[in-house]
């Protein structure tokens, strides 16, 4: 008796997947004690040509009919986006008593809360490893592996095209506009650019982890979210100077009470694992009250690894592993309250100003005003437009206190540009 | 309805997974949907001051009651040892239709796979994530997460305490010896200090990895084993200035017939993942055919970490979890031919030379007639003794064909001590 599936999308995942049940077919079937077969795929353009073997594979332009197919035990959905087919495919086939794999994070994000409890009701598995940083399993890792733990914060480069673009930049000495645009060159861009480079497909990511990491409802909407497009190599190369490397870092904490989740550019420490992780990779570092820390890295996107976690929700599901989509039962998820950053951190501020005396009292009043301890301030170069850079890092301070001195530095007419500010995670 | 769980042991560890047990009890039962409750313990010294609350629990000076107890569904062993009562334990927890959790590498390593089949034939759990890497879900990982991929090679830090004494050696520039008694003062070595030291420990975590990564049959015997005893804090220094720096690393490939496995010290680069790690902590980098490279970093050992293990077993148990417990049944595991080296690396060789003319001549030519190409050569200093320190790193060379050499420049009569060599992991 073979576990008989259905693909939905034959697109880069889909094809990676289906490539790794054909070419270890036999491994996995005596890992997971039953076959694993694949009766069915949908895709849009049915005469496009695939560079898989589509061979005694069913093809269907309808998507939805793989739902109520009597020779389908469990639909995979790899059509992505949050509404439209992808949403009501996995519906229609929870709906039918049938399991469902997805890598569709945005789906996941937006409704994750709302098909569990459906997936629940039918005593199916509605399983997305894939929908968050490829083939690492973290979500299997919170699931199972550390969930004895209370776990308090996570963080996470959860990006892997905002990761390249940063790497490249840093080591290219290149602006983010061009290399940007190399990046969209290369097809490494969603085709809505906002999605990687504005942080909402590492905020579908954060939104997603939190609620697994700390029992807390999806919310997509409470993650404070800020991109790679003010990060400049100048930034890159003052920070790297105190010590640190720029990162686009997906993040959340949870006290019991407050949920703050984020993704923003951050500074990591050279000498930390979140600092070493070039290019492409993902990685996720979680906080646990018994384990400490446990960090997670890998390939966050592609054929192979994304495959790679599409199936093995479907080798779970062949072992008949049963477990609510959040770990525990979505009605039981705690509704939080939204929390700006839970722990006060360090900043790293770098000002323009009017190379003209006087300039530095001002605002190191305006930092004493708001009583933000200076730990190192150094008057770097001065611009061909005249300007001084000046860069500060500061002890541990609230962010309201570093907020509010920014916005008063920026009225105090010394600066020549706004101010750039970023955090510091030790 | 509670899952019944008798702990065997009330050390570190069994002390470590009460704890958990016991603060996130509320959390656990929402996680695995059933509470979580211990209902026995044994200890040999029953009278002992323990430092976790054992109200309410049954106290046993006899591990072996907990077997055929009728009120217990679940035995944790966290006694220890691959023989004597914790083998018996086991098995006749096993022949009385519970399921066991246990941190017992020793035991798996000799008896896994009889242990295995034994469980399988009773349809029970025998689950030992607790027993690699402390904290770090690697074994979890292994069977679901990265079970879609034909695993080709595995390199971790496994042993925590040698971890610790190379990481402090390279610190503060001094030697083994002292190093490790310092360690041993601190608790931090196994009663039997050859169990860390000479890489038995580590060694038993490499053979239980392999099974479950390669689909092997156990084989500990078949892992070729050096230890820490000879790295020196000169080897350390030397091995910086060329960009790299020394861990006890533990290793295994499989190309589909030849398995080979290694525990030894080897030279891993500056900028490499596995270098970063520092003190007690352990890392795992496995590497699959559809995944690509994947790293896994944390806690090796302690009553956290380790407990957060042995719960996170238990958890499967009450979700109802099953699956063989080398994820294959073992009358499946495949017997793999002993392998050496599966792959040609690089070298450092480091020779202490009399110091005078014709002698970098003598040994150049052995390498030639051994066809190893030379990659860098430098002569270091001259110690007290009056030899040169030369140290040559090699390309890609055959291990049979370093091996070779090292001996015949060993007998040339110019050398004044033994020559030192690492292999280079890239």
């Amino acid at each position: 008796m073979a576990l008989r599936i259905g693909i939905a999308g034959m697109g880069v995942v889909g094809q990676g997947a289906l490539r790794i049940l054909q070419q270890n077919s036999a491994l996995l079937a005596q890992r997971c004690g039953q076959p694993l077969k694949v009766v069915a795929v949908s895709m849009r353009d049915t005469t496009k040509k695939r560079e898989v073997d589509l061979g005694g594979i069913r093809i269907e332009a309808d998507a939805l009919s793989l739902a109520g197919a009597p020779d389908i035990d469990v639909v995979v959905e790899l059509i992505g986006g949050e509404e439209g087919v992808a949403h009501q495919l996995v519906v229609a086939t929870l709906k039918a008593g049938k399991h469902v794999v997805t890598a569709n994070k945005a789906l996941i994000a937006h409704h994750g809360q709302a098909l569990a409890a459906l997936a629940e009701s039918q005593q199916k598995l509605l399983a997305f490893e894939a929908a968050v940083a490829g083939g690492i399993p973290i979500i299997a890792a919170l699931r199972g592996g550390l969930a004895a733990n209370r776990i308090t914060r996570f963080a996470g480069i959860l990006n892997g095209t905002c990761n390249y673009i940063l790497t490249t930049m840093e080591k290219s000495g290149r602006d983010f506009d061009v290399v940007f645009e190399e990046a969209r060159g290369l097809g490494y861009v969603e085709a809505d650019p906002a999605l990687d480079i504005d942080g909402i497909d590492a905020a579908h990511k954060v939104a997603v982890l939190s609620s697994l990491a700390f029992g807390t409802q999806v919310d997509f909407a409470g993650v404070a979210r800020e991109g790679i497009r003010d990060v400049s190599v100048r930034d890159m190369h003052y920070a790297a100077d105190f010590g640190y490397r720029i990162k686009l870092l997906g993040m959340a904490s949870y006290d019991g009470a407050h949920l703050a989740q984020s993704v923003q550019p951050v500074l990591v420490p050279l000498t930390s694992t979140l600092a070493s992780v070039d290019g492409s990779f993902n990685a996720v570092e979680v906080q646990g009250d018994a384990v400490g820390k446990v960090v997670f890295e890998g390939r966050g996107a592609g054929a192979g690894p994304t495959g790679s976690a599409v199936v093995s929700d479907i080798m779970a599901i062949a072992r008949g592993d049963s477990y609510p989509p959040f770990t525990m039962p979505a009605s039981q998820l705690t509704h939080a309250q939204r929390g700006t950053d839970a722990s006060a951190r360090a900043y790293y501020v770098r000002l323009s100003l009017r190379d003209e005396p006087g300039v530095l009292a001002e605002f190191t009043r305006v930092f004493g005003q708001e009583k933000i301890s200076v730990r190192g301030i150094t008057q770097r170069e001065i611009l061909a437009d005249g300007s001084a850079q000046v860069v500060v890092t500061t002890h541990v301070t609230q962010a309201a206190a570093i907020k509010n001195a920014v916005a008063a530095i920026g009225k105090l007419g010394v600066c020549t540009a706004a101010p750039v500010c970023f955090g510091i995670e030790n």
